[in-house]
């Protein structure tokens, strides 16, 4: 599915948040039920359009003529809220089918999260939904929230914020509804403006991705948070999550699902299938998703993103009031990746001007209790400090007394005269510190208490724009794929049983295809054309058993390495046959493969393909041998694979200092192997069908060498 | 030194924390200035001993006597501050010692903290104090502020608490007088009283460790904790955290510079070295010392224990009233290594009786939005939950609103009918939260609302207490050491020059005193000598040139492996001294070192000792092969290293799965492997002079075959 798709897709999705028209199907004026809320919400908040209630058990409800059914309404209506009990809702959205209506949201529970039964009709809403193109969000959610047209057609968000410091900001998405809406509280409360909020529910029809897309193309929308679960269809999500990089919209998740124990919690919770921790860690480094791990850290971000600003890099400058705060500080910034520069010449010169001897101008720069002495002292060192080209960002460490705002207020003007993000820890006993806390919000100043928090969003935040420019400015090429690699594997890969796994004769010659050099090797089923293909290849050579019967070859005695003579070749031959006779007296053998012998020189890498459920074909790379495999130390990323991504892979390797050449080793041939990962994701996606590749070992030697796939195995799904 | 000797040392504070008469050196009246603050605390906070300030410039100061020099007061001085400028204090220092004070609080700064100069004075403190068995407490400090006997004799607690809702509770040490005081501040505020505050220094004379042993042995502290930047004597600090263990109290420290950037900015602070953060984070590990990352998990673990409650295990229940939050708090238990684990039917049941069908009794509980129409609902929930045997300790997390006191006051009440530690994570509206928090801790419940931080200080306090137990429980014995190790490597290690590097066959002798299997060898220096050795030990052997001028024999071409006959003992012998002729000409040359050549069915691990500046020796482990080279993979501990030690050492390893038997290769004899490394513990304990001694590999075969040093090497300091 291409990006058109989605974005065609997204159409569908206005009447969703800009309705003209809205049935509440089972509506009642109770504020405190679910049925009543939007009624009440959509009525009093401003809601410009028409609002229908629909319950034959009333003539009029808040005033509003009361509709016996659907079809008693007498114009369109773009948006149903379905409100009724279980049973009731099929006939409903069957009813909104009949009137046409393209929208419906459906607060109901109890469908595929309580059962098969369940289950089974929420299947036929899906089916009644593709069948006429209608849309729905739910069942069992809350339904959404749109700021814009006051659209209030849910029953968690029931009145407009009082106080929106920062207009058309947040949209947000969440699969959880009561965990969602206690976000949303927090978040409004700092005065963040919501442009939509949306409780997916079971996500019978549309999906969290759908939602994801409709905000990165809503021009309303700034920043994209959601809570997430796990996905249906991994594919739509990284094409909305493109959209969003392209429209400079960052998004902001939080992932639940990362253990065992929490992954059983989130089946139980929502039948929700979290999926591979491991492949959804890859996919938000890919697209630049930035993953919460806690609220915190995500209102630091919102209060320090809403006016535009974010560090260009991960240079830092502290300054505080005491010695034994900064250390600390830089020991927390040192944690979380930041670089605690030194500060320029200039920059310490003009500060040991304003500041006593016993003060440290190095960064962190310790102003000392001076501050409470001089007046202004603080503001002119910040001010010194947050010029000086060499830093990206700057925190301001300091003790608050309750209701003095000089200091609060020098940092203010500190922070409204540079485009560089400027973050305060406020320290203080807790009333002062939440008073000042309290008065730099409403100042939109980022400001809290939490040292971990605050640096850790800094410092995510830095990676997110080093992302975004590394994304911007880098114009890579990849490899050139051989012209005919495609015809060429499919020859070899179409028309195979499922499951069928290739011999690794027949693995190597996909691999060639795609331009990935493979050991020079003949598969001889006499010992004539074995003597003749280890003249060919050149000794000393390796000879292994060629059998669709023996997977593993080492096993079952399967492997000489190092034939050196004819006559090693002719004893070998034997052995192998007997060895395989031996481990299965039925194998079928193709014959014997004479494989030219690398040299020793080169780092054993493994290699691969490996299909995720979710989102399709990945491509990864790890070290070889045991201790990778005791450390399961694997990069991935989901195909296609960039150049830039594939060099991310590399980075993330924990191992990754043994391509640079260790104690005295020659750094190893990284173009090669980059390149090679890059073939992989073109196979990868021109054979989808592909369910598992392995190149193990993948030999890389030193710069300048090349790489080699000394053995490969292909399973297909 | 034995722990007798830092307990007799103790008996040298008693001046500093309980003296019965104070001098102020350059006291005044003026409460803004440190020589005033101590003088108007003491006279009006209760102190009961008598108070003396000393200046010539007053008659009179606060209506006390005001005595023109020290020498002029009547009776004795059992404690002297002196508040006097850097000039003029090692005179004020040396009337003291004139005067036979005992104890002395120096809060001048200007000494080893700002250059050359200062520290040539300091120094003269230092021997001065020396001299005198005087004790000193800074330069450079804010002070003592005890509780107990309303001691001020500091300008940082300038007043008595007035809430006090935990007395005698901690004890702190501080190396950052301003910082220190913030954390005061914060602690105080909670209403947690504090025995002791101490603010070190420059730590001309009493250091850390000696406040930590004061702490530890004072009845009126139940946990110590520590601003702690370096320490200028490790095994005083040992011997201190021995004593905190052995009385049960928790010892919880902030350890500054664990970065380069931090090291530095903490240099430049305080003057302090940080010494190697790996030893600090094993000598924290060895000795059960908590670490504390920050100070919300500080004031949650505080929180935790005050009614001395401690989580027994790390099985964690979750009750949450949404289910996504119960998945995100699931998600944070298994990242922290909390259990969450399965509740018990009978719980279940109990569970399912009181909650609507839609709610979930799998842990974690979800309870649903039912809290809200069924009054009292969470308190039975919560009571049945932590009832459950198979849980060691619980997290409620609930949504509250202001002034709603009703869910508050059910989990106080479930709070104080079990032992087990229950944590409220309380979300909502901040104001709400925060007065809901308030309530809580007056009433002295563990709540809060950063999930991280209440999550990770549970997971520490059950690692605290699980080695608390460990420690009190295990009564292993570690491998039995010929009776001759010591007398047999004195022989081979005493008398030796500075720097000096022990060859192979030496080290290996040195080794094997100690009992530590080495492969089997002779030093031959003739050709006959070779010969005989290599039929002794038995073929095939490997060969090695042994020189004390050629330390890399691979690089010098002076290694064979797997010679089989006597043919390649002669050649063998040839090719080595050809090669050592070649690689450095004048070579002394001590002979050829023919060796058992070790099977190939072992693991390669690396042991050894190595001597730290601040903790003295320290012994390692590690994983050999150059990946593990590449990830650093090494646990250590300071010697003596105990056998429960050594199993921890082992378990810290992130390889220690190759151990296990990866990939159908049996499992390593582990014993052997702690068994050698209690042995070179002991050898460490034994032989300070060893700056370093590396077993690099050391074999380690199948369960049941043991290891074998393969090579080895010793440096003398």
């Amino acid at each position: 599915m291409s990006n058109t798709d989605l974005q065609s897709d997204l159409k569908s999705l206005v009447p969703l948040f800009k309705p003209e028209s809205i049935a509440i199907i089972g509506a009642s004026s109770n504020p405190a039920k679910p049925s009543g809320q939007p009624l009440v919400a959509l009525t009093q908040c401003g809601f410009k359009g028409h609002v229908y209630p629909v319950n034959p058990n009333y003539r009029t409800l808040l005033g509003l003529h009361c509709y016996p059914s659907l079809t008693d309404i007498p114009g369109p209506v773009d948006l149903c809220i379905i409100a009724v009990p279980a049973r009731m809702t099929l006939t409903a959205l069957e009813e909104c089918a009949a009137k046409g209506v393209r929208g419906v949201i459906i607060f109901t529970s109890g469908f595929a999260e309580v059962g098969n039964e369940g289950a089974i009709i929420q299947q036929q809403m899906t089916a009644l939904a593709r069948k006429t193109g209608m849309r729905i969000c739910g069942p069992n959610c809350m339904g959404i929230f749109s700021a814009q047209n006051a659209l209030m057609a849910n029953f968690a968000v029931t009145e407009l914020p009082d106080k929106v410091l920062v207009p058309d900001y947040l949209g947000f998405i969440s699969q959880s509804g009561g965990f969602g809406v206690a976000i949303y509280e927090m978040i409004k409360e700092k005065g963040y403006g919501f442009s939509h909020f949306v409780s997916t529910g079971n996500e019978a029809n549309l999906e969290f991705s759908h939602y994801l897309g409709y905000m990165a193309a809503d021009n309303k929308t700034r920043v994209i948070g959601g809570y997430l679960e796990g996905l249906k269809d991994g594919q739509k999500f990284l094409q909305a999550a493109d959209m969003a990089l392209a429209n400079n919209k960052p998004v902001m998740l939080m992932k639940a699902g990362r253990y065992p124990a929490s992954a059983k919690a989130a089946a139980s919770h929502t039948g929700a299938l979290v999926g591979s921790e491991k492949v959804y860690s890859a996919v938000f480094k890919q697209k630049g998703i930035i993953r919460i791990d806690n609220l915190e850290e995500f209102l630091n971000m919102l209060s320090i993103m809403h006016s535009g600003k974010i560090p260009c890099g991960k240079r830092i400058a502290i300054l505080a009031t005491s010695g034994g705060s900064g250390v600390m500080l830089a020991d927390k910034c040192a944690h979380y990746g930041l670089d605690v520069v030194p500060l320029q010449e200039e920059t310490r010169l003009a500060l040991a001007a304003l500041l006593p001897d016993f003060a440290s101008t190095a960064n962190p720069v310790d102003i000392t209790s001076a501050i409470i002495t001089q007046p202004g002292l603080l503001e002119q060192c910040a001010q010194i400090v947050i010029k000086d080209p060499g830093v990206d960002m700057m925190i301001v460490a300091y003790w608050t007394e309750f209701g003095n705002r000089s200091i609060l207020n020098q940092m203010i003007r500190v922070e409204q005269s540079t485009n560089k993000p400027v973050f305060n820890l406020i320290w203080g006993p807790e009333k002062a510190a939440q008073e000042a806390m309290h008065y730099m919000n409403n100042n939109l100043i980022p400001a809290g208490r939490e040292v971990d928090f605050i640096i850790k969003s800094m410092a995510t935040l830095a990676e997110y724009h080093i992302f975004v420019q590394s994304r911007k400015e880098t114009t890579m090429l990849g490899p050139e794929i051989p012209i005919n690699a495609r015809e060429k594997a499919a020859v070899l890969l179409n028309n195979l049983g499922p499951g069928t796994r290739l011999s690794e004769h027949t693995a190597k010659q996909v691999l060639r295809a795609y331009g990935i050099p493979t050991t020079r090797e003949q598969l001889a089923t006499t010992m004539e054309e074995a003597l003749a293909a280890a003249e060919t290849i050149g000794y000393p050579v390796v000879m292994k058993i060629e059998s669709p019967d023996i997977l593993h070859k080492t096993d079952a005695g399967g492997v000489l390495l190092n034939i050196r003579t004819p006559e090693e070749v002719t004893t070998g031959l034997h052995q192998l046959l007997n060895n395989a006779r031996v481990y299965k007296a039925d194998a079928d053998i193709k014959g014997v493969l004479v494989q030219q012998m690398l040299p020793d020189n080169g780092i054993e890498m493994i290699v691969g393909i490996s299909k995720d459920s979710t989102f399709g074909s990945t491509v990864l790379v790890g070290l070889g041998g045991i201790f990778v495999e005791a450390l399961e130390d694997v990069a991935l990323r989901v195909a296609p694979v960039s150049p830039l991504d594939a060099q991310e892979m590399l980075s993330e390797l924990k191992g990754q200092r043994v391509l640079d050449g260790l104690r005295g080793r020659l750094p190893a041939d990284k173009q090669a192997l980059l390149d090679i990962i890059q073939r992989l994701s073109r196979l990868a996606v021109d054979f989808p069908q592909i369910a598992e590749l392995d190149i193990n070992p993948l030999i890389v030697f030193p710069k300048g060498e090349g790489a080699c796939a000394a053995d490969a195995l292909i399973a297909m799904e």
